[in-house]
């Protein structure tokens, strides 16, 4: 198990389906592969990119299984396992611990979005982070949420002792900022988009978990990497030619440009499950255009951090 | 099973548990017997007030069946099964019908909305309509989704012959109209909020699924009577009367104080589960005063509709 | 000047601007004319349709001028004269009642919406009915504003003396039926669209401000009269073949729109200011079916009721 | 007039007003002779903390003449005159030029923003651009319109000749990050807030337009020289170290807690106008306090740059 807080660049792997919409686990062992690879801290199992939504309980379970073999032992694996439940949560984090992840990675309660005051977030929060054998990390999505978790609140849970970082896919670096500030000294930061990731290292991120790091680790890592040895302008040469690269596959199109750009770089893609529909021709065609021209797919993505 | 379209008013009835949190399966029973006593057309099971979001598959299922056995068999029982994948959501269409629903309410999948085109939905419910061994009614309820089906989308399903509603919580009584105007003639448009009952039944609608209607059956149902009998100053008067006694148990502070007005009427009501949090006793002191003062605590409340 | 409070049809009437973009005052006289000829009970110069943000004082003068010239004296004129800060709105509240204005409708302050707390807004609207020479009208209109003017901000300024109505636009109809409960008995509640008219009248409306009732008095009077009279299935009816036509002037395509439809029935359109852009001309043609198909183009718009 | 792009540290004067209402032109004049001794590159008038919509036409004019009076000539005045009709935007813009404004900065029209369309608001630019006779800087200010200007909109404008820069308060670094790669090369991305001016300046902006720089120009414009010499730490330690402060005087409290933080650094500043409401003395005291834990009230304030 890694040591420390999370820091560096991680994915959050897609979950491959197979030509019937079963989960395809060689495909999957087949990804992780070449990710132990390439230049990574680690994988995000189950988030958002995980199409955790779309699975049930067993299947929940094989991903698990199979991404923690997948995934070298001294790699940071970290499970998407926030349920709607506290008792959910908790018991999912406990599943996830049997099975040797990391840490579980943990959505707001969001369905009754309007009773899910301050208060009432850090109850559950605290309640997952008391009961669960591995440490939690926050993850704010408002885009799938429609809840933003506000920065007292995670500073509040910043001093809980099992709660070691937060994964924000908001880009409010302001707030990001603040909670570097006033967080508790043993908290990660990470940008939870490619899109932000250069500005969320300015104000104290520790790393970033980014959809474009499946496809281009060495290009996010550069920026990581470019920003640690105080060499801002390279960093930002980097950052500004992924953005629009970032944005087709988050944002823009999601999940199915997602996996249809890991099929131009050699990986296992495959469709997502409906009620997300493939990428159509028209765009695969443009998607290509845009990893062309972000450097993307020129060669072979993921040996080395880009300098 | 009744026949023809929903129509009248239907109690989306909450889950109950114990003390220890676990279903309250002879709770529910004793509910649903002053329920069958009650004016009422049927009742919808794990809608947003059934707390179906916090359940795992199992309790799901021992909800369903109770239920199926306290609704009378001339009764409408609706079932909440909708879920983020199409797969999933056919899949539970399927177990609600062997278990004797008479439809199944979905509500749209959200957590990737930003895809959740008009063609995506359509698809989605399409599907589901297809496979779905009971008729499906369309669940709009945009304060917990975060999406909002439009006109178009409605009345394009409409036209499927396995759909057969909408229960709309949106409250754009504009577009219940147009709904109701350029949807299939075989299509029921319910109100999902007793806030709007009347102005709903004014564009045309057929009744309400309204959470009102577990502790207040008898006026809600009166005020669905008096506008088909054409005395709308009658049903006006209702109307007025119940708008605060209804955003307390919905929009206000939510399943809690649902919960709690139903003790204070004679049902079983209970604690939420966590992180929905126990009404305050403050709360429960000025929900009981609202109540009050909209008559919901004065008399038998099941028996008669109030005219 | 009209006893009362303000009941029934109004038209929001456009400013004709002339081919150089200069206020055409004779076209307006000439509109003016027209539905001085149609069952309204008098016209709301310079609100959202009036384009007032567009013009400067000189011509807002102009405008106010010419339209009392224009409205018969025993139907209300109202006028849209609220502004950003308090003593701008109070300034032009006067300069209305000067030139014969029956009322002033006021926007909220909107462009600090951070500040306008319900207190903030109180104090406002309290400051400028006291300082007004004739009384005041609540305008709600979110889709223009950002800022939606809650139920117990109205139904506390309701109290006030000088403060005599709301017309709102949001389409909220719970609030509008808790506003009619709640709020003093001195108080006329005015529905903002045609799209909600009937909706609105069965909580308690007494009437409405509809951009449709520019060029289709007869049928929105129509609603109105059913209504009254206790017919809501004829009331019904009218208002499920108006929905379109009315989303198209209003919502759909706006100001634009409804100054092509102008000239569709006869009155003069023009174009908007820019950065309004004149309807396009596939739009117009769209436009023309819409109403044709809602029986507006049919026969001599104005002169009577629809029954 | 100054040469080249806005780069630098710009404050948003707010406008102050005397213990009646009216304009303290001779505060001003104090307050401007005390930034002229600060390390800033100029200063914008009547932007949102200028309170331009509360005041009229001829008080607009006394506020630009007072101003260029008070701004050294080698420095930048950029006037806010945007206004919702193109027509007056040109107007305003030929007024500004004429009293020697260096730029105008122009919010977007945002009354009508359902029609707001990229194209609609390019079509506005474009024309005021043309006609202005002194250059145009964008302004977005989502949290006061309601409104955001979008990548593509912005990019397009950039390479208008006369359109020469940005100003973004929304705070999305993604979006500056794109601006900044694909707009035109004389094109300068300022941000409008201190809570993300290292974060924007790490994707390439060249400057802010910062409501805090109006009471700490020292430690703003140390960010920007820290970080144009590299010292991205610390640039880092004054950025988190003015965060909370920041908050203070923007989207929390906003221009009442500007304009009370500046009579707390011996600058006049007095009350706004209603419906602003001066800080309450609560507000007051946690404003100061937050101020002095930010350094803000320690030294004298303006002479040099933070390193």
């Amino acid at each position: 198990m890694p040591e420390g807080l999370p820091s560096g660049i991680f994915p959050p792997i897609p979950t491959p389906f197979d030509a019937t919409g079963e989960i395809a686990a060689d495909a999957l062992r087949g990804n992780l592969k070449r990710w132990a690879g390439a230049p990574l801290a680690g994988c995000v199992v189950l988030g958002s990119n995980g199409e955790s939504v779309h699975l049930d309980d067993a299947e929940t379970l094989l991903v698990l299984e199979t991404a923690r073999d997948g995934i070298p032992a001294d790699r940071w694996m970290l499970a998407g396992v926030g349920r709607a439940s506290t008792r959910e949560t908790i018991a999912w984090c406990r599943r996830a611990g049997d099975l040797g992840a990391d840490a579980a990675l943990l959505l707001p309660p969001s369905y009754y979005r309007g009773a899910m005051t301050p208060a009432a977030l850090q109850a559950h929060y605290r309640a997952a982070a008391d009961a669960s054998p591995i440490p939690v990390v926050l993850y704010n999505m408002p885009a799938c949420t429609g809840l933003d978790l506000d920065a007292e609140t995670v500073i509040a849970l910043s001093a809980h002792e099992n709660i070691i970082g937060l994964k924000d896919s908001g880009g409010d670096v302001t707030k990001l900022g603040e909670i570097r500030q006033y967080a508790d000294g043993e908290f990660a930061v990470l940008a939870g988009s490619a899109g932000f990731l250069l500005p969320a290292l300015a104000v104290g991120a520790s790393g970033g978990i980014l959809a474009l790091a499946n496809i281009a680790p060495g290009p996010c890592t550069g920026i990581y990497d470019a920003a640690r040895r105080g060499d801002w302008d390279a960093a930002r040469a980097i950052q500004l030619r992924l953005i629009r690269a970032n944005t087709a596959v988050t944002r823009g199109w999601g999940v199915p440009a997602l996996k249809a750009a890991m099929e131009m770089v050699g990986l296992f893609g495959g469709a997502p499950r409906a009620p997300l529909a493939p990428l159509s021709d028209g765009r695969r065609e443009e998607l290509r255009r845009i990893l062309a021209e972000a450097g993307i797919l020129e060669d072979r993505w993921e040996e080395t951090t880009e300098r």
